[in-house]
């Protein structure tokens, strides 16, 4: 793990290429130092300059007497790269490099970029940016940027990989009313990356959730490893946008045009238990969330309201998001029925009538989260003529504080009205809305949370499944020496039996007396196929025949193969036919994989055969996570398919442990050999006893 | 059409039940018509003063010495119906019954409100409520409710089932800055619904957008007619919550199975132009979009913007919702290219950079909107040191202005920094969001209208289908003198084919040799079932025969199955044997028909055959709407069944317009014979010639 506390708790900041002209960058840097209360040492550089904002300035980094912790270089791009290696001779440990023009303007900055790198290796030195706003932490305080507003104390650690997207948030949070532990303009990203800073931050004692801004994802093994840790202490919440390149670059199989194109983050993420945000909005009202609440047991919403339309509306958005409106324990109901008016709805929704003032809501609020069947409470209030929001607010706050375990939100449909208590929840650290959506929205974060943290204590110990990797790394070796990339069905069957997948016997043959052995070897019946991998579409040249029953037609169907092949596509040479065993039918399933840019081999299970890329029954998981039989069996039970093994209608159910077995097998072979880019196995017939890989596409690079 | 205009501009209004004691609902609503400015005589009526208000009061609403328009009740529950009788002998218009305790309190309050209703109806009142907040119309002006807020005036009709909903609102939308023409509390909707106002609002000029937040809709099919018309004039926006019935009720078949909860409200508010909004936020958003906004001419979108990040963020807000992103013209390009800085992004989104100051946002947001391939416009501003928002915010104001035609909206994101800017274009009517997610809502929100307000232009004829309704009428006589809910297969087979589907030859046979000869005439292979409604599952009990190929198959499995029925159910008495020509296999579709309690029976299409419920590839309509082969094709290119018609992978297309045909017959039959409660045809099989209709099961009541 990188030392980042330079970043942060700087004992001495040089600002290379500091300025006394107000408005410019360089002279803003100088001065958000100082207001920030700083209380380090602070070395201006500027040979042009005796003195700045009060501050003694130097010629250069290497004439300031003491050592420098920090050094933030504002200097034009050019001078950039000289600077550097000056700070790397003085023993600077980190630079935040705020000039722009370099990876972002092209070929020639990306030039001097890698040079910037260089220097920072050589001298063993970590670099922010270049081209960002800087970094700032409330704590130390320290904001070593050109904000022009700074940010307010607080526990959000807010990594963005947009300066303009961080400019405006931190705006924004002023009238918002948010606060910061850290904050971090990622720039290029060309030294350090989110990674090193979610790493830092999810052991910084003064961050309680670290927000991200992201707009791509370099080192997605690494990602993985460290906010998959990193998300066991802290919560993550990131908002990705952009589009990955996943389904773009491998549409040529199955596999790959299934796999939409930001299939691999939400994988990914969920993998590594990150939140996913959709909007802008959401990643703040998640941050709210995460700062302010407890994590609930469980998926059980508890509703309190004055009011049933809303009631309905926020019982919608429960049911939508997938999580459970809370029956209450009958004790509750009983004392329901007995205390509350009997106009009132004493299920949940909790509907305690538009007459309710405080007394009323208190009650049935501490009731509610007395309920050992209850794991979190929204309180609905809309204004009525006896409605006390003020006393109503604080009596929310004590029922809080006597429930610490289970979260309380608020939604507060109202303006003027309703100001006051709505503030009164605000700064006693209950999250109100104006309308439940957000609310229920955000408890819905704080569960799939809550499932994260259940799943990384709950793992298992991993498989050890055995595999032949000689053979498979003979074959790849046999194929790429003729200069092929696309394996034989024979081939590919092969590969797939090293690892231990049951496949249908198929032989290449390369003459009818071949092929005819081969065929009374494995018994009948047999299909014929011409084995080629120049001959995409093998149907309309002839090249395949199938319901062979007899040596005699074995013979025959050899022959026409090949005279209809030759006839159609005179100059092409083939490898000779394959014989492949007709296997009896079972339920036709596909297991695939598609290469991601970011995160590697992504795994597809789901409904095979011809139809797949219409019925897109897939659902997919990263190869690396499929060694726990958990994730396997959570991805098989996304699918149709899994519904047809169980035994669908009255069908006897299918070999679910087989099925099982070849999904990891199949991933295990892919994470062993980076150099399969694309595999498809369509179809896997899965039988009341076993499974059988038929046809089998592998292509290696 | 009802008269409603004694609500919105009564000469004269009585308060009956009014009271001097301030706090209570019945002087609140004094003071409320007071203080609104109304214009027409107010008349307080209560027996026990002289006085309230400073206006005469009297003793009951006979004693009142004018004529008067609307009375407003607020008398208790069990004096309503007494008050009511009164208003109708003194003439009274219109009613507006804030009073609860009917309909909502159980039995009791229900029949208190049927005589309630009886007497409109027998003087010819119209009656708001009762259990409701009252009426305002901001440009009377009057506002005869208990509100604590009055509405500010706007073009915003607003129509709330709830309440607690309504207050709610009006309190928000002071800090909002929302304005109203019209705010109706519906109540207990005894006389008038929402369909009686959105009528309303429709032809009222002081209205430009319908806004409704309702829980259920009664007369389903009237609302259609009327909110299709209103929805020709005025887009109208709804908030539906809670859950139809229509799942639950009819979940016995495949189709309603496949029908979710809350489908007939989406299909029926698509069919007739209603813009749902999914939450609180986005109706209010969609509400100012609509007010402000001129309606597009497409869905292209383009974005102008001062930084990269939120550039990204939009336009996957634009992809994922559907629209598109526009690709402008060369000459705007051409332009770009020459005057705009080099590292600027010249494509859309359009990046001006963060140095941007007005003269280049001006420039670029011109150009786009001169640009013919664009619809509408986002521009998109964040804090940077330059950045100069009230200047920008002015010229964008500008741009509009000269650009009438084209929706602009903005997204700045930020806080104090870029308020007065904000608020420049606010108070200018454009609308802007802290974050561009909203904004392509309200775009996309304007060009869901848009494509409705083009279906509407371009409706074709309706087809004639000629259909022998005489033996449907017949076959369902014989089968309800026989007090049976299920026809038989051969029955529902005769029932189809009466309305022009065509079927596959059935016919029922009580002897063996019936059956040989009833085989021999439709040709073999044929298949043999037991006939009888009561045996759900006849392959269990043997009742079935596949694949019979000969007059002695016949005979044998005639006997096989007779036996074997008697043996598994002896008490079960059989109508005989169907014997059914087997037909050639064929792309399996399902066409049925599923009824929703407020619309009616809804259509559905779809991949058939035994996995139909696990596939879920099923696309609704109303049954009413299918006589338009333009909806038909719509509803079929929805589905992946679709997919495989059109020739899916190089096999050859089926005959579509034999399957538009049968949907459209379907539609047809279910329309005429409102007894059938729910039809399943599945499979329906799709040749390159034709269709045959094999498996159809009908229930009627």
């Amino acid at each position: 793990m990188a030392d980042l506390t330079s970043f942060f708790r700087p004992n001495s900041v040089a600002v290379v290429g500091a300025s006394k002209t107000p408005g410019k960058i360089s002279n803003a840097i100088m001065r958000n130092i100082i207001s920030s209360g700083y209380q380090g040492a602070i070395y201006p550089v500027n040979p042009r300059e005796s003195e700045i904002e009060g501050l003694a300035c130097y010629p250069s980094v290497g004439a300031i007497p003491d050592s420098v912790d920090m050094a933030v270089m504002v200097v034009p791009a050019s001078k950039v790269v000289a600077a550097a290696r000056e700070c790397g001779e003085k023993g600077v440990k980190t630079l935040t490099v705020i000039t722009a023009g370099f990876k972002e303007i092209g070929k020639e900055g990306l030039e001097l970029e890698k040079k910037l790198t260089e220097i920072c290796e050589e001298f063993n030195m970590r670099m922010l940016g270049p081209n960002c706003v800087g970094v700032m932490d409330t704590h130390t305080p320290i904001n070593a940027s050109f904000t022009a507003a700074a940010p307010v104390k607080g526990e959000i650690a807010f990594l963005s990989q947009s300066g303009a997207i961080l400019l405006a948030i931190l705006d924004w949070s002023a009238t918002a009313g948010l606060g910061y532990s850290k904050v971090v303009s990622l720039g290029n990203k060309a030294n350090l990356s989110e990674i090193d800073f979610i790493e830092e931050a999810a052991n910084d004692p003064y961050t309680k959730v670290i927000l991200c801004y992201l707009e791509d994802i370099v080192d997605g093994a690494r990602f993985l490893k460290v906010a998959g840790e990193a998300a066991k202490k802290k919560p993550i919440i990131v908002l990705k946008s952009g589009v990955s390149q996943a389904g773009a670059q491998a549409a040529s199989s199955h596999t790959g045009a299934l796999a939409g194109s930001d299939l691999a983050y939400d994988t990914a993420f969920e993998q590594c238990g990150i939140i996913r945000a959709t909007t802008m909005t959401e990643l703040f009202d998640l941050a709210i969330a995460f700062t302010k609440s407890p994590i609930p047991a469980g998926d059980r919403v508890a509703i309190v309201t004055n009011s049933g339309g809303p009631g309905i509306i926020a019982t919608d958005n429960v049911e939508d998001m997938g999580l459970k409106m809370a029956r209450f324990d009958k004790s509750t109901l009983d004392e329901f029925r007995t205390n509350l008016p009997k106009e009132a709805n004493i299920y949940n929704p909790v509907d305690v009538l538009g007459d309710a003032r405080t007394d009323r809501y208190q009650y049935a609020l501490n009731k509610v989260l007395d309920d050992p069947n209850v794991d979190s409470v929204l309180v609905l209030m809309c204004p009525t003529a006896v409605t006390e929001p003020v006393e109503t607010s604080r009596s929310i706050v004590e029922a809080r504080d006597a429930h610490p375990d289970k979260p309380v939100f608020a939604a507060y449909m109202g303006g003027p009205l309703l100001a006051e208590g709505a503030g009164i929840l605000a700064e006693n650290g209950i999250p109100c809305f104006t309308f439940p959506e957000p609310a229920i929205l955000c408890i819905n974060g704080l569960n799939k949370y809550k499932r994260y943290l259940d799943t990384v204590d709950s793992k298992q110990a991993r498989d050890q499944l055995e595999v032949d990797q000689k053979t498979v790394k003979a074959i790849f070796y046999d194929v790429t020496r003729e200069r092929r990339l696309n394996l034989l069905s024979s081939e590919a069957s092969a590969v797939a039996e090293a690892y231990g997948i049951p496949v249908a016997p198929i032989v290449l043959t390369t003459t009818a007396d071949e092929a005819v052995a081969a065929a009374n070897e494995m018994g009948y019946p047999v299909v014929l196929k011409v084995a080629s991998p120049k001959i995409l579409h093998k149907s309309d040249v002839g090249g395949v025949k199938v319901g062979i029953n007899s040596p005699e037609e074995v013979q025959k169907a050899y022959l026409m193969i090949m005279e209809s092949v030759h006839r159609y596509l005179p100059k092409v040479v083939v490898h000779g036919i394959e014989v492949q065993k007709m296997m009896p039918k079972g339920t036709e399933l596909i297991i695939g994989m598609t290469k991601d840019v970011q995160f590697g081999p992504l795994v597809a299970f789901g409904l095979g055969g011809i139809h797949v890329n219409l019925l897109k029954d897939v659902s997919f998981r990263l190869a690396s996570s499929l060694n726990d039989e958990k994730v396997v069996g959570a991805m098989l039970s996304e699918t149709k398919a899994y519904t047809l093994l169980k035994g669908y209608r009255g069908e006897a159910p299918r070999d679910m442990a087989a099925v099982v077995d070849v999904v990891k097998r199949a991933a295990r072979l892919v994470t062993d050999f980076p150099e399969i880019t694309e595999m498809d196995i369509n179809p896997v017939f899965a039988y009341e006893n076993g499974v059988s890989a038929l046809d089998i596409k592998i292509t290696i690079s």
